[in-house]
Parts: C-alpha cells; structure tokens; sequence
C-alpha cells in the first residue's frame, strides 16, 4: 500500500509502505477514501517549518474502518468515518471540556500518513465519527463537505466558537484560505447578521460571499483597521483571526470592538507583543487546536447532512496520489484554494 | 469643602477647593458619604506611576445626589447612590455591548476626587446606580458593602466573568488583595465549587474563606503551579488574575487546562511575552477595566441588599478626611487589607 512522504522541502511522493496493523488495543486500521493537502503542510513544504525528511504526511481523510482493537466498541470494520486530526481519549479533564485536541491521554501531536491509502489511527473509539450508510450512498459533493469535517470545517468552527460568536452579531474573518472560508460558513450558521470578509484575491472573495460573507474588504493593515472600524460603528463584535502572521493579529484586536473575543486559529508564525493585547479596550485572545469530534458530532455533521453547509466547496483542484506533488504545488502556487486528494472513490 | 490631593510621592493631603457646579447637562454634583483608597492608588503614591502634583484623587465613593444637569433624568437631588469610578452614556457600542469602561462617548479616563467631601460626577444619568432609601437606612456595615461596589467588588466580579466562571468549576483565584478577595466572592457568586485562593498572607487567607475559598495555595511561581496542577488534575476551570505582573499572569495561563480562560483585572505593570500565551493549549487571556454600572444593576446591588455578599468586609481600617495620611500608609505598609475614608457618615 503507498503513502506520500516529504522527501525534501518542495518534493513530495507516494511511496510503498507495509500494511499498517492494530498495535495498541485502542487502534483502529483505515482504508482511505479521500484525503486532502492542508495549508499548515505548506509550511514544510516550503522549507520554512523544520520536517524530518522521508516521514510520511497527511491530516485529513475520510473512510472506511478495515480492523480495530480490543477496546474499541463504538466503530466495527466496514463503518463510514471522518478522521479527525484530533485524538481525544473522551475521558480526561481536557476532553470532558471539550478540548480533545489537548486530550491529557494522547501520545499523538497531530496525525500523519492521512495521504494514503491505509492508515493506523490511535484513540479511534471516542476520536472517530461515525457517517450514516457507506461511501457509496453519497454525491462527489457530499464526499467532500464530509472530508472537510475532518480539519478544516472544524478549525474556521473553532475560530467563530472561540470568538463567541452568537446570533446577530457582526464578525470580522481574517483570512480567505479554506480555514477562513470554512470560518465564514461556521459564522453564518452560529447566527451572525454581518460577515466581514478581509480578501484580496477575487475567487476567495467569490466564494466568501456564497458562504455567507456580506461584505468584503480588500485593504490590509492600518487601511483595513480604518475601513472596518467606520463600517462597524467602532469594531466587530467578534473576529476570526485565521493567518497567524503578528499583522493578522495586529489587525484583529484592532477591529474588535471592546469586550469582543478574538479566535484565532492560525498558528502563531512569529513573536507578536503582548502588549497587543489591550486591557484598557477589555479586548480578548482566545482559540488554539479545534475541537474536531466534538464539533462534528455537536453541530457539523449533521449540518453537511442536512446540506445547509458546502465547506466541501473549497476544494477547487482533485488529484490522485499519482500525482501528490502536484497537489502541494497547486496550493504552493495559489492554483488551488485546496487540493482534494482522491484514493480510491 | 475640602478634597485629598496628591502633594508628592508619599504624601496626600485634604485641602479647600471651590463647591464643584454642574458643567455640561449629562452632570451631577453629589456629597460624598464614604470614600477609599484603591490598591491602584499606592502605585503614584509610591511614585512608580507618573502623576501630576497637587491633583485631587480617589474613584470610589458612595453619596447622596445634590444637584443634577438639564439631561439627568435617571437620579435626583437627594437620592442615595453608588458612584462608580467607569462613566457610560450607556448608548454606543461598547456600552450596549456591557464594557461602559470603553464607552465611546466619556471623556473621563478614570474618576478623581472621590475621596472628598463633594465632587462633579460625569455622564450621571446612564451611570450612577440607585439605592433604595437613605444612608440612613443602612448600619455601617451595609455602608461598607455598598461603597465596594463603586469598584473593586465590580472589579473582582469582572474577573470572574471574563473568565467565564460558570457553576460547578474548580476557580484559581490569582492575588490576595481587596480585589482578587472580591473575586472570591464573585467565583462563588457565579456558583463555583471549589475556589483556590493563592495567598500568603494569613489575615488575607483567612477572610478568603470567610467568603468562599475552599483552598489556599501559599507557594508562588513553579511550586504553585505544580501544586494546583495535581490538585485540580490538569488545570483549572478558570483563572482569576488580580495582580498584574508578569510572574502572576505567567503562573495564571499555566494553571488553566486547556481550554480555560484568564480574566484578568490585574492593570498590568510589566511588557509579558505574547507567546505566554499558548495557542497549543487553547487557553484564552481577557479582562480589563470592569462594567461597575453594569454588574451593580444585574447582580451585585441585589447580592448587597439581600446579605448575600460582603465585600465591606475588606475594608479592615477606617479614617477620616483629615487622617487620608495615614490612609495610604496603612495600605503601602500592608497594615490594612483596604483603607476606608468616613466623609459624612
């Protein structure tokens, strides 16, 4: 069975890898479906996140459970699962919050070797999520709004549950990439009136709108504090800060109005001042890793089911494991909004 | 009449001023009934905040109203009120959204002259909160409770709902003094089942059971977080942070499990680095100046009026107008938790 691997900084490949097998009575073995390249791999891609060469890659899949462990009831081979990233145990303080992606039990930092076509996957019993029928029972669409339950509708989910965004409010998304796109779903169904989309790429800006986005603001920096503050009467009552850069950030608390949250789930790429964080506007800084099963099982699933969310539309390039450097290279080169990778339907 | 002025480091005095007179119509001259000295004061009188010579200070009173401006409508000559230290025009943005603190529309950055026998209230009519009755009406210990809310109860219950303290939760409460015992009471207020106080200080432990703390955690820094971490199991539900420096807001974000929030009240006094703050813990910072007005009316003057609460309790020293001296050396030298100014009655 093959499984792309980062052989070098802007090289990757799929390679033959053993059969994967049961090896803690908490595991389950999968047969990958679809998978997908995220945003976060570019950064080893590109060099600038340190990765060991030859180790193989991939976060996000969806598919069908071939075996599992002795302690595993509650999926059984020949289900239908999203695989969160995320490995929660279900049990421990961290868990029992919410908060499975700090999960007090789980010896993983994050999957790997989702880019394939098996692969073991730790703390399946509580982590898994289970889709009604099979892979069969479902459109090409609905294959990928399901994938993108797996990452990336759960972090933009994170953001907009991070910020507290409730109904009626006005929300500022930083960020037009698949997690600030998903970001812009996620606040539109938690109830938002206005949805600020800072985008300066057309086709994001596009599909911003059709996920709900009211507006669209193009300008960065001072320019975009400007702008948002005098349509928003005085800031955002919550903001998504899905980049990660100190500018993002910067720009973030600056659009909130006081007491508002900032939910941030870009992963912080440089030192930013504390200081940024302002007491006297009482503005807040909240969100890390999302919460994927649990968001899943809460909200999303059954919203994709319903089809009241497309997160699957930002999936705007498909290719086969072939042809996986391909797939990191579109997304490398801003061809893709995010490359979908089909393994096997 | 006469006011407590800031001579010199070191050194207040009461002096003859001119009756304050309303000046804009949003105004209220009010008579001082009771005053105190706030754990902010001592960092001019200690000289290591600038502040200018010979200006009037205090922010917290109660009073009864004397005269008002054309536009107040809410309180009248004669009644008893709470004088919070935050002004609200309680229409913009940030007040409608519950931060009065950032009001768009005050141009006040803070009360002064509270601690004196008269003073000119700004933006009265949204801000000043009604008491049933007189002065009177009330025993001295009653008093008390009310002249608390004017600040630092309001300021301890901001903590705690910046934290987000909800029924059930494991509180660590960060710094003993006047403000962090009041989020003592808020954390059981807000109905919290066990309440860590950090506190080394005997007398100050001792009054944060008497108002709820099921715990006192005496060690500081590494030892103090080791030692909540094993006994909440991984962190607490929330954090109170009620000092400010960077060693309380460190060991704040670090007894947090992942997911929980920091409210912080505590002004701070040192640049802390932003990656203090984790993203991979999920675990949150916010807070700032309180919402007085707004936690007075929707919970705390009740709490007061039923017994429920005893925030005057902190008051452990008391003085009058020509004593405002030895006032601030009583809380500079630690001899008193908080030091009350008995004006007229």
């Amino acid at each position: 069975m093959r499984t792309a691997v980062f052989v070098e900084p802007g090289k990757v490949e799929a390679r033959d890898f053993e059969h994967p097998k049961i090896q803690e009575p908490t595991d389950a073995v999968i047969k990958i479906i679809r998978a997908c390249v995220c945003g976060s791999d570019l950064w080893w891609f590109r060099g600038l996140d340190e990765r060991k060469h030859n180790t193989v890659v991939g976060h996000e899949a969806i598919g069908v459970v071939e075996s599992v462990g002795a302690e595993v009831t509650h999926v059984a081979p020949g289900d239908f699962v999203i695989m969160p990233f995320t490995h929660g145990c279900g049990h421990c303080a961290a868990c029992k919050a919410g908060f499975e992606a700090n999960c007090f039990n789980s010896k993983e930092h994050g999957s790997s070797g989702f880019q394939g076509e098996y692969v073991r996957y730790t703390l399946a019993d509580w982590s898994l999520v289970k889709v009604p029928g099979q892979p069969d029972d479902y459109t090409d669409a609905q294959l990928n709004d399901l994938l993108a339950l797996s990452d990336v509708m759960a972090t933009g989910y994170h953001a907009a549950a991070s910020a507290e965004v409730k109904p009626g409010d006005t929300v500022v998304v930083m960020g037009d990439g698949a997690v600030g796109l998903c970001g812009v779903i996620a606040a539109k169904l938690r109830g938002a009136k206005r949805i600020i989309a800072m985008s300066h790429h057309e086709d994001r800006a596009a599909l911003a709108r059709e996920f709900g986005a009211t507006d669209v603001v193009a300008e960065r920096g001072d320019a975009a504090v400007a702008k948002v503050r005098a349509m928003t009467n005085g800031g955002a009552d919550a903001v998504l800060e899905c980049v990660g850069t100190s500018l993002s950030v910067d720009t973030a608390i600056k659009v909130a109005r006081p007491g508002a949250v900032v939910g941030r789930i870009g992963i912080p790429q440089e030192t930013t001042d504390a200081n940024a964080i302002p007491f006297r506007t009482n503005v807040g800084l909240r969100g890390g890793i999302a919460s994927v099963t649990t968001y899943d099982r809460d909200v999303l699933l059954d919203a994709v089911l319903k089809g009241e969310i497309h997160p699957g539309r930002v999936f705007t390039q498909r290719f086969d494991l072939d042809h996986v450097q391909e797939a990191y290279e579109a997304m490398d080169q801003r061809k893709a909004i995010k490359s979908l990778l089909v393994i096997s339907q």
